[in-house]
């Protein structure tokens, strides 16, 4: 590196995209193909999603650092573990190699990498490789475009209250329910009320083997997995 | 195609990213090499932005359809622009080859790939291959995050009313204004009412060579080209 940072390493947060290998982008296969250091979020046990997405394309003999996040998340001091994440991460950095980062979707969308971010980018110079989102993706999934023109676009994480999402559906023309999981129902009711249910669709695992997408009138299950999204569009009909 | 069209081709929307080549997804470059016939949309003279980006991966020998639409399309009718282009590639998909669609960013996420797919996708296989939204390149440019954890996020083109950007810009966390070009005086006046001018960032042309990114506060341009937006983030502060 020949930047103000003399011969520091670099640190990339790298989109690898919602789900599907071949949604990775050139940008960020060159730099895990060169990384010294490949780091990605993981669960307490079991395997990163993160890391699953790139596994065919990872380097023979990488080195690899798992920032693992317990799943209640409230129950433990999620700030210390990104401060030892940093640590672990800086004296690769300050002997001049580089670490990648592999985010789900987007780094900066909803995403963790932010904290890292904060953490180094002070010391260490750091880059961001956008991805493609499960919001883009889910676009193409349902088939259905995701805002045009003049329309306005509100991405609503499911988690607010009952009073917040009917007013954020009330005054947008498009929404995507993020983090659907467990706000399934709370979501679904708040739809209906407005009387707009045949506009709306259900995604989960976008992308993936897994892969569901059927509209919301037809979706009979209670809950849903975290990585689930509902894309409702009030003015929906052909473009001509 | 072994699908319920028999032997037709299948028509790919295809997003190509914000403007750096290397933000093409593998699979975005594995159908365009694939492809027998590459349409995208290019303006009445002049280049295809869509095109140029991909231009160093293009196929020899591969078919073109440049979708001419006039920048002033309010005195054009831009509905028979698109009849003619679906007439042009209805033959080719007919003979059992496939059609690339270059999209700028992401196909069905303010693109005017939909058009093409209204008129085709009832006849035809369609598939739609997202890309990598100029939104997220944005906050990879500004190294700012997007929005984070339970914030809502706001897409809002420029061009609607002033009491509506108000409106939107009282009720959002996080607001990327889209297509700000001419409406740059509108949407600054609307950021600076609010006392938020220091919590925006403009940007240009992103992921270009000729790509700018400065401080709303510190851009005296009184107009702004059409490829441009304003990120802004209310609460913006480093996470911890």
């Amino acid at each position: 590196m020949t930047d103000q940072h003399g011969t520091h390493g670099t640190l990339y947060g790298v989109g690898v995209g919602p789900g599907d290998p071949e949604l990775l982008t050139l940008k960020a296969l060159r730099l895990m193909r060169s990384a010294a250091v490949i780091a990605y979020p993981a669960p307490d046990t079991g395997s990163s999603f993160a890391r699953d997405i790139v596994a065919s394309h990872l380097p023979e003999g990488v080195r690899e650092y798992a920032i693992r996040i317990p799943m209640q998340t409230d129950r433990f001091p999620i700030q210390a573990i990104y401060d030892d994440a940093a640590a672990a991460l800086t004296p690769v950095l300050e002997s001049g190699e580089d670490v990648v980062v592999l985010c789900e979707g987007d780094p900066f969308f909803y995403g963790s990498f932010m904290y890292l971010h904060a953490r180094l980018a002070t010391d260490f110079p750091c880059q961001v490789v956008p991805g493609v989102s499960s919001l883009m993706a889910g676009g193409a999934v349902s088939a259905r475009p995701l805002a045009s023109l003049s329309e306005t676009f509100a991405v609503v994480p499911a988690p607010l209250p009952t009073e917040r999402l009917s007013e954020l559906l009330d005054q947008h023309d498009n929404l995507v329910f993020l983090k659907v999981g467990r706000h399934l129902d709370k979501v679904r009711r708040v739809i209906a009320s407005a009387g707009l249910t045949d506009r709306a669709i259900y995604m989960e695992r976008i992308a993936t083997d897994r892969q569901r997408c059927l509209p919301l009138a037809e979706l009979t299950d209670t809950s849903a997995p975290y990585f689930s999204l509902i894309q409702l569009n009030k003015r929906w009909s052909k473009p001509v």
